[in-house]
């Protein structure tokens, strides 16, 4: 199993340098809040076309690639403190918003399901 | 493979509503930094013995566990559009980590490399 | 008018380097979001009493001082460019709260508004 | 002096309801933290066009304005709580990044300081 094969690698990380006490789950989500907001700086002067040529960039490419790893390894670290199964937490939410985001109201708009079940209602 | 299989799912999904247009990497970073301001609004006035207890409190679980589902959907879809490998990514970053955080510096310590190291040659 | 003397400031700083192109609202927000990551980055690790005493440590004291000035920049940009008045909005925000969160209610409670009234209907 | 004033507005409305022991300097970052989340997915979607005239479609205006009072709340309360005088300190910053961020390596270029200057170092 992937996730589980990378939340052992970062477990195993974190407990050689004594790290899992800054562990708490509110210090997973702030530190996820971090590496985000990092994300969020490289692509914050960017166009929609510079932003979709990023990775055609060497330098831009590395510190992009570097930002998504941090903030997926505080996810996988969050989720593990948490004892949720992430794969399967995803899978539920995308059978959720099939329910929510019928194609047929959904097509090519992007409103929330509230929404576009109160127009729905309306017609 | 258990993130292309959920990558896989995502993109049908996008896709079935006309949404890939909205998906340029610039709107899936913004769209990950609103969906991890929900995850810390869910703990921010949690103590941190409280946020270690979240996942006992039926109601706040079920929203966590909603959360940090969308934070990964929009990870995975973000870097599907950037074509970048994230186990690939995540492992060689625990790699450089191993390397800017020896354990013989970092051991119980939560700063930064670059002060770890600034120390260090002081010393 | 202190709020708009310092947005007179940040508009010609901006002016003078030609910065105002990349200045949309959109890419403001995502500069905001950078800049609060780094304001988390310096707090996730604290407990809450070291975050009491952030100030009291010089380097810390002086870095959390650029990044709320920085925060504070980009909010200020953001509501010149949208037209906004800051303080006013603030000001109709506190009197809307005062409706939504009546001290009987929410004395002592961290819990959203909706929640308070749900739970005042079922008394 | 506004700032001040709206300072000790948003304290009496916390001291009223006993909500003073949540905000520790770490809970209002993270408190920051979520509204620019609630501001960043209210941009999310939007083209650069449509985020410039966000103000003149009534709806969606009113929650911008709604959120940067949220995010403009917290920003106060936490320079409240860590004692620093917000117009001082941006103004600070603002003397900083003029030599940071000379006109003539700066103009029309969206590179972070030390980017400028290396480039400008190997010219």
């Amino acid at each position: 199993m992937v996730l589980n094969d990378l939340q052992q690698e970062l477990r195993e990380f974190a407990a050689q340098r004594d790290w899992q006490r800054f562990h708490t789950p509110k210090n997973l989500v702030m530190a996820l809040a971090g590496e985000v907001g990092e994300l969020a700086d490289l692509f914050q002067w960017l166009t929609p076309e510079e932003s979709a040529a990023v990775m055609t960039r060497p330098e831009q490419a590395e510190r992009v690639r570097e930002e998504v790893a941090d903030v997926f390894a505080y996810l996988l670290q969050l989720v593990d403190v948490l004892e949720i199964d992430l794969a399967a937490a995803l899978h539920e939410k995308v059978q959720q918003n099939e329910r929510r985001y019928p194609v047929s109201l959904a097509k090519g708009r992007a409103d929330k399901y509230d929404l576009l079940r109160a127009e729905d209602e309306d017609a």
